[in-house]
């Protein structure tokens, strides 16, 4: 069993067509991207890093972008979306946590800003990135499906206008470079979102 | 007075510093990009164009970004905005008209999208872009000033807060190429943003 292990290790990454081979090549792609930055993120560096061929990194990432959204995936997979018992409570913590706050400290603000970027331009990341997103907020969807279930907002709620909305103001935040300043109007979008503009009436 | 015209229009853009050579640059870039789109779009291509030098337009825009937000900031000042003597009626148009349904239809909203694009990677860029944003942001909020006014809404209302909600709507569409499918969903937004979510109760 060791021996098979130094033996594997001693492979190049390409030889093998195991789960265990894209986990290495993402590590290569997040070392890559946390030394040099987005400047430095090539398909090319990152087959250098893992001592991978370019074609076996191409034959599971179609493009730069999409290797770069699978890093970013990774650590947003990290974290687990919220369940604190309100929707109030699981939006500002979705927000909060989720989106700004992830976005805010760490190199996955930048990730995901050149990778949306990037989507403008070249079909191929426009496709990853709609994926990508159609994914996570189908799984965000449960946040507002949970408060159906509690009886918190009416049955008939459209759940993805929801999760849209909360999702769009981040978005806007980290493209035009606020994300630090937007931290302290979670509450407040959270309750525009769900009790409206206040004093409102029509 | 005729003559003084013919002069003119054989003389390079470049020689002339008024507004009427910006224009000409504008048209220029305008002609520039209908005909390349985004791909054919630089300064070479647009100082060619309008039989100007170079440093004629570098002059005046430090960048293409700033060039091609210019251009589409002049046809965006070709629409007012709403006022229908409601803010449903106003934020309604703003989203429909001024945002999403100006974005549809014409090149401005691939011109937008690059726009936004090239913020996130060029610090100049990112500088047009914030102060584009900025200025549209200012004068948008007369929506809910005059809402206030009329007394449709509390006079503490962040007006701020909902006017981004409702362009981070639009941004997020836009990007991830959905604003099509989005215009049905115009009124349920500003509903939202208005009324709060259907039957919510803390």
């Amino acid at each position: 069993m060791e021996t098979e292990t130094e033996d594997l290790s001693r492979r190049s990454i390409g030889a093998r067509r195991n789960p265990a081979s894209q986990e290495a090549i993402l590590d290569a792609a997040e070392a890559v991207l946390r030394e040099g930055g987005i400047a430095g993120f090539s398909i090319e560096a990152v087959a250098r890093r893992a001592r991978a061929g370019k074609p076996t990194i191409y034959r599971w990432w179609p493009n730069r972008t999409a290797l770069m959204l699978d890093v970013y995936t990774r650590f947003k997979n990290a974290r687990a979306f919220p369940d604190t018992g309100t929707l109030r409570g699981d939006l500002v913590a979705f927000l909060d946590n989720q989106l700004l706050g992830f976005w805010k400290d760490s190199l996955c603000g930048t990730v995901y800003r050149a990778v949306i970027a990037e989507a403008q331009s070249d079909a191929g990341a426009e496709e990853a990135l709609q994926a990508y997103q159609a994914d996570r907020k189908q799984r965000a969807l449960v946040l507002v499906e949970r408060a159906k279930a509690r009886g918190e907002v009416s049955q008939d709620v459209d759940a993805a206008l929801i999760i849209d909305l909360v999702v769009a103001y981040a978005w806007h935040q980290l493209l035009v470079g606020h994300v630090a300043q937007s931290m302290s109007k979670v509450e407040a979008v959270v309750d525009t979102v769900l009790l409206g503009t206040p004093g409102y009436r029509a």
